[in-house]
């Protein structure tokens, strides 16, 4: 496909992009394109290839993240910047983070066809945003912005085996530069940063929205490994009053802050509480033995980081009564923040304007619009959504770049190998982004 | 060591088979001695070697339980049985099982040296009396009483790679004849089942009793596996009210029937619950997903049979409640029952006669007795003590023979490597099994 096509086709161009990647990084039913590994690599290195016979330029940041530009812009002012991340969990879909790197290459791609002059938008395909591998999440932009913390680069790979700043030295990374803090890209550099993702959660394909603007983004507090230390014994000569089981334990933490959770709901707040990982230990396990110690992650979600704080601190509250009413012990590992981000309004306003340019393509008129919507526009109403999961666009929100996000339907949630999502509300997304930089890059050509 | 050292010196001949049979098993800290397995067969073929050194004759049956006797042993009339098992769980403790074959040993080899005729007693060391191999115990006596449930050969082992069945076939064992469910030993024949075993809690410690006549052995109800199956789904993006996590279900099941569990020990029921393995599915572990389905076993123990069964049908009926209210389900394994047992009073008091006459070596005398001591002697009190580890004598008693155990003083519990007991407590286990067959055998040689 020459750089021609692009404009004429970039459905054939995307789904080509995306089925490359795939067929490159499967494993089982998914794929698996490991944070600084092999599967990332790959992705990238087929990027790269698909850029450059797209006709654009490629360049790595010295944290190694892939940047894509036009050859023609060698601008030193600033530019926006699409990007989402290559990396995926194990077994994962396809779809999310890479869908965000295409939609930037055909937006690139397609404003230039469009428009005279070189348009100051970049595209970042960025690394290691999953935190499924070394138990931390937007390495690769946290890298970028010298905002990830130097103890982050001693956490150990899922497998036990290795650390992150190992695995990044072998990529390339200038891990010194990193570890001191160090900024590779100056965020004044940026007039924004926009992503492209598919929705992880249920709402858009119950409501039928094909694509909404992201609002804000759920920041986290999390544990990887909580430990309940209890006494192990014989589960038919010990009596209940000298037990100490470290599973009634957890089951009593989790029950209690489960209540809270959703006490706190209905008082109006933003909440989500998981545990995703929570075992007795595997090398002692027997059907006849009181647990002796039990490991569990907790993580807990909010839009509002004094709600994410509170529930946090009620959680090791509840822990510490537990210790004393059952003689257990709780030990916590290092407890990892990432901040809640607001998405730009300015830019939230364009895409809503975009939307009402582009008419019916966003599947919603202003007679269906709900009362959330308040676009003024005459088109099609571009829905708003809140962002449960976290995405890179809140590291350089939070870094003082506007950002803005779009999320395209998805079905059957993410982070498994059977998310859905259809190429048409994709495109949908693109389209949006296109419309929205029209205000910030030179008029069309002349036809 | 000569058949003729035994009476000289027991103690010596005790600690030599005990140390010969933990460096053969030795794994890590702690013994295996796997059942149907390796370690078993160990631990057999070198309690047939000190057996022979002592002049015993040694026999297997079609389980392929070892049987000792005396040579002079001829008898067809009922013989008194004294047993426990040879297995053990992984790198468990050296004395749970053993100490009881040795002791039965040393009876034997005790009884024979100051009595004329040959007692009716024999020594029976079983296999297969742990359930950490393949999820269920006591499968030695029940094969050789002809109580097997047919569908328990089918049991895989803990590894996942094997049956039970298969494992007895290598063992040599009748396996059709045990599928058949024929008794291998006729019952009528056993004029009684006793059985020396540590205490596997930690009440002899604290009350300062070297050795307890068992009054019963508390049944269990079981599943090896329960599964709770709710819907995976991105632990950001996905609201409270659209998911089903299994974690959250299991934690509610568990912490209610805790609760339900200290209500009824207010009540004053004998019962102890544990859920000695629970976890969410380590393929799919990640800090960010909602656990779609976790796995526990659940086991409810009582000296009493309805007690038991009314409690499991709670837990059932909480199960079916959590389904509605959270959109999970619930799958069971197989239910594997044991009946509790009651020890033979007769058998009970021929032992607190025994203590009585050998005076101060149990360690208790009538002035330190508890109100639950009950025995009219004028030397020392033998204390009665339930068991709430389940033993083969549970078997036995079940099977319509009197059956007694005593329980021989033990620090940390059992089922680990750090299982202490005394070799002194462990002789006045052994003397009292001498006083309490005084009752049956012939009377002393002249001196």
């Amino acid at each position: 496909m020459t750089a021609m096509d692009v404009c004429a086709d970039p459905r054939a161009l995307a789904l080509e992009i995306l089925a490359d990647v795939r067929r490159e990084t499967e494993d089982g039913p998914g794929v698996t394109r490991e944070s600084y590994g092999a599967g990332e690599n790959t992705a990238l290195r087929l990027l790269e290839t698909h850029a450059e016979e797209m006709g654009l330029v490629c360049e790595y940041d010295r944290a190694r993240n892939l940047w894509m530009r036009l050859p023609e812009d060698t601008r030193t002012d600033p530019f926006v910047v699409i990007g989402s991340h290559a990396d995926s969990v194990p077994q994962g879909g396809n779809f999310d983070g890479l869908a965000g790197i295409v939609a930037g290459m055909l937006v690139l791609a397609g404003l230039r066809d469009r428009y005279a002059s070189a348009p100051p938008v970049r595209v970042l395909a960025l690394r290691g945003e999953e935190s499924a591998w070394y138990g931390k999440a937007y390495m690769g932009s946290l890298s970028l912005l010298g905002r990830l913390p130097a103890q982050a680069l001693a956490l150990k790979h899922r497998s036990g085996k290795g650390t992150l700043g190992e695995a990044m030295a072998l990529c390339g990374v200038d891990v010194e530069a990193v570890r001191a803090g160090e900024p590779l890209l100056d965020v004044a550099q940026v007039r924004a940063y926009l992503e492209l993702h598919i929705e992880q959660g249920p709402v858009m394909v119950a409501r039928g929205w094909p694509a909404a603007a992201v609002t804000g983004i759920r920041g986290n507090i999390r544990h990887n490994v909580v430990r309940c230390i209890g006494e192990a014994g014989h589960s038919g000569a010990v009596p209940r009053w000298l037990r100490k089981d470290a599973l009634l334990a957890v089951a009593e933490l989790l029950s209690r802050m489960d209540e809270h959770w959703r006490v706190l709901l209905q008082m109006g707040m933003d909440l989500v509480m998981t545990s995703g990982i929570c075992s007795t230990l595997p090398q002692s396990h027997a059907v006849s033995v009181i647990p002796g110690e039990v490991r569990l992650s907790f993580e807990a979600r909010s839009q509002d980081a004094q709600t994410m704080e509170r529930f946090y601190a009620l959680m090791r509250d509840e822990c510490a009564a537990i210790e004393k009413s059952r003689g257990v012990r709780f030990e916590f590992d290092e407890k990892l923040v990432t901040a809640p981000a607001t998405m730009d309004a300015g830019w939230v306003e364009r895409l809503k304007v975009a939307a009402a340019r582009n008419g019916a393509a966003t599947g919603t008129t202003n007679a269906n619009a709900t009362a959330t919507a308040t676009a003024t526009v005459t088109g099609a109403v571009l829905e708003e959504i809140p962002s449960g999961a976290g995405h890179d666009a809140a590291v350089f929100a939070n870094a003082g770049v506007p950002s803005a996000m779009v999320f395209v339907r998805n079905e059957n949630g993410s982070h498994n190998p059977h998310e859905d999502m259809d190429i048409d509300d994709f495109l949908v997304g693109v389209d949006l982004f296109e419309g929205a930089l029209l205000d910030i890059i030179a008029p069309p050509r002349a036809s």
